[in-house]
């Protein structure tokens, strides 16, 4: 790291930051400027606090050099990740991956309705949400284990790979048992026991970026997950916050190469939840394909106007099919199939 | 609520409108302009997913008219909030109360050293973590257990009323039974589950607000835990995120008025993870007693260049002295006292 | 529009506001909740200030029906515009139209080697600044009417559109001789005399997004333009600001689809300003085609790092064909062409 | 500045980028950490463009170590800058200054009303927009000339010292005629050439915070009028672009610790445009003061519900007078005068 002194700080303000640095095991490299003098400190010492520094008098601020990631990052492992799910679904190779349903599973007819049309359109993964985060208490708050079994019946049924949202440390046991990838939603990006649980459980993960995460806080929650030894996350840019309010979130669609820049683990798009309302599905689904995604999770529903939550954002079977049609060109334009 | 329809909809869809709301209960009040047609729909139906509407053929907008909270709005109850913590300490009233104490415990010595200068300078609950959640898996995560039984202690021996986070529904039944308040942090403002198992307790909670979160959303927090019979709920602004880079997060002033406006409950700010800077602690301090904050919770160590964590925004006692003498002048200038 | 009266506001303050709505040409249409009263105002009025309704005692809130804007939205014109910038250039038809250039005209050798490779790979308008808006007076401003010159001279000799931005209203006739498209940069998109002077020139003009401005805003900026009778208005999306600092702004992908539904104007988009890195450049431009946008605006740069300005962001000729290349069936797929 | 190589950068690499800033007159420090090579390089060159060094392979980052401003730093100048606008009024200095007047200047009766009213509480500075920049090209553009001959007529005649809006180059001279102070609002904070303009009359200058402008953005542009010699500029905060929408902007408390820091000129706040409503106008103008703020910025209107522009912000002169007398301890217990 770099440590930046105020303007025509003192030799002793220098000194005591370079004793500082040396008591905690870095090598110090001062050079001085006319105005401001910095101070190279080399040393991986990431549980230290390099911030505590900044206490110090004289000190202007800390530069961090090393990426605060390791596992995650392109630094120690150049080549992308695939990440197996299972049932032959992989996430992060040549071909693409798409996970469909219903935001809520509703019922039993619901959900093996969704899932035949959504299997038929080409999608490899069938989603469904049993425990349900809502912002109101007086929300739907999702079938539970009921949920959970049909999810799991349907995928024996189908012979789908099946996702799920896990919101408590202590459901992720059972939501294991049941779904073959487990899902972390936004709002639960830096619900680090939840992160930790679900790593020691060794199955596939799929990381929801926070609503106000920077890319670094995103890839710091995947670390978190793959330091329990948990290698296989997938990560899922679906919208930050702005002041922007045409629509409920606005996607990130930078975050795609940039990721890809700075992670060897496979990303996808929600541009149901990125965008809110199901008009703009179809335009931004195509986007982040030919950005370079490695896949999509895209709502379903067979009945948008009666669904039990998101209805406004979700596809009939219908448009869901022209999508998967459309994609299949863009795809084959940048090397990818589906 | 009001339903927009799109310019020139026709009669027909206008009607099925009305339909599926008289379907749900409501009355239908249509109103025909030139371009546009709304149509007002009165009836109180929280349960039902209003933004469903927005799929049916013509609608443009849905504009909810009723808050969506109800046991923490004005509506309903329009004196404020006076809560109780216990030891005499009551948010909310005339007089302020100021929560202070390290960011961490780090061990028996510093907390008794920062519990007594805070407690000698005039705060009257202390601070202390003892689970930490820490956006890398590689920082200090708090002396978990250890930790809540040396901040029992200090309570015991100096007479002071206690608060520590909680930061996993596993947790909410141990930390209980040490802490007189259970305070619920930014990252866990959404955490619908932690939020109902914290109110279960019925023990004061402080709900920080969300990095992201709109007041409405946080307001929408505080009724999960009001929803479980817990009134004594304390709101905490502690900064937004924005684009400004210069602070940690963006103190939002505004937030004072806007929240003692619509809710009854008593609201505190936390400047030190507002600013994230010590050196802007007392300015910001001084600003949210003077906008009319019920309180403040702020970070003292005793020595910041060697704490183990938040060492660049904890004040040290004599600054933090410093600033309870002048608070003193600007509460009263407002008709309060501390 | 909808005036939202407070909770149980009474028959006085309810009749008072219907009187000042009726004043002021509105048929007003009380609905009556149990809790809160709206009143339906009908009546066109937009030199009105709406807005100071909400003084009156017992307002709640107003909430406006009507979009702001008429000329640049779809309730008046459906079908979308085609902007026909001369020399048989149009944006908004079947063809894509891509503009390439250097950030700032810095000599007649640097001019002539990038039209000429833009030329080749497809580019229809070259582009390249006289004015530069740099948020430091101490960087480089531009060669201004030499460098207008300059643009003048390749555009007759090579046969290419040209685009320059324009930066003050004192300037604006005199860019206006030499150059076939009016650029109005992020930073002027709401200097409204600007856009006034713009659009009494009736030349086509090219008018970004402001970095924090929400799409209603920009819309209402076009409207300034269009009022002046320039209907040739061409919108561009350049990123916004948030909380990301990853990359220079944060490109909104949304707004492809919502300017798209809201307004029959054509849509640009310009991801070298939009990312700040050449390297995120052909992944945000793809997606932006993929989404349904009309075109793309693209820095070019024989050296880019000896470049005068955003040498960072820009492509080397060689990167430019490449993106050319492949943005040809990713328009196919969309039923466009390049 | 510091140049950041990529992890394993070659020999070769690193030679070329010492010698492309050798070439630029730089000295450069190279420190060869474990994973990655920094380079240190000395010279301050604020004409050239460091970041074009980006495009070399293997550079990862570019870190600026001294500010891009000069004039306005405390680096050169440590003392604050008292700012004299005549007629006795002084920004910065032990005594608080506090402008007030209407949104725009409507007529002769209207601007003398309120101009009595503020005087008598206490405000020093009169406001009156005559030039307004408005969304909307249907909304009150505002009295121009007219309004200016009547500040003036005000002026005189009250003996106040009066501000007001500047929008365009083109009505810098005559502006200049009419008032004391010139204000550059939020949306011309980066309108470099108004800047500079406003610099050569050497004139007062209050700079109006960019709604999504940084601090150092911020401090930029105060630069563009230093550099033209005019060292009379005021700064303004008058809140932020956020994603909260109870308040029409999110005002940066923070800003005053942070500017005090990092600038010697004089700091304001703009509370009526920062929230946008009356109601919330006198916390936040009491928590400015409280944080350090030289004055104030306050919309007053004898009649706001008939108000041209700006109404639901603006207070009553009643309301106005209550804020004025509560200020005085507030600013007492900070040791300023009001």
């Amino acid at each position: 790291m770099i440590v930046v002194m105020r303007p025509y700080a003192t030799r002793e303000e220098i000194q005591r930051v370079e004793n500082r640095l040396q008591e905690l095991g870095f090598n110090t490299h001062p050079i001085y400027g006319e105005v401001k003098t910095v101070i190279g400190a080399i040393g991986d010492k990431s549980r230290i606090e390099p911030f505590s520094l900044s206490n110090l008098p004289g000190v202007e601020a800390i530069v961090p050099i090393l990426k605060p990631y390791k596992l995650v990052g392109r630094e120690l492992k150049k080549e992308p990740s695939v990440v197996d799910v299972g049932g032959g679904v992989r996430f992060g190779g040549e071909e693409l991956v798409v996970i469909a349903g219903p935001c809520a599973i509703e019922g039993e007819e619901q959900i093996y309705q969704v899932a035949r049309a959504v299997k038929a359109a080409g999608a490899k993964v069938l989603r469904g949400g049993a425990f349900k985060p809502r912002s109101s208490p007086y929300s739907f708050q999702g079938l539970q284990e009921e949920g959970l079994k049909l999810l799991y019946q349907v995928k024996k049924d189908l012979g789908m790979q099946v996702i799920t949202e896990v919101v408590d440390t202590r459901d992720v046991e059972l939501v294991s048992r049941y779904s073959d990838i487990l899902q972390i939603g936004a709002r639960n990006m830096q619900n680090f026991r939840l992160l930790s649980e679900c790593g020691k459980t060794k199955k596939p993960v799929l990381l929801k970026r926070g609503l106000s995460s920077t890319i670094e806080e995103w890839l710091m929650a995947a670390e978190y997950v793959m330091t329990e030894g948990d290698s296989r996350v997938i990560l899922c840019e679906r919208g930050i916050r702005t002041f922007e309010t045409a629509t409920r979130n606005t996607m990130d669609i930078n975050a795609i190469p940039v990721v890809k820049e700075l992670s060897h683990l496979p990303i996808i798009a929600d541009p149901s939840h990125g965008t809110g309302n199901w008009k703009y599905v179809n335009a931004t689904a195509r986007a982040f394909i030919a950005a370079g995604a490695d896949g999509l999770i895209i709502e379903v529903h067979p009945d948008p106007e009666h669904a039990a939550s998101d209805g406004p954002q979700s596809l009939k079977p219908e448009v869901f099919d022209e999508l998967m049609q459309v994609l299949k060109p863009i795809a084959q334009a940048i090397g990818r199939k589906l």
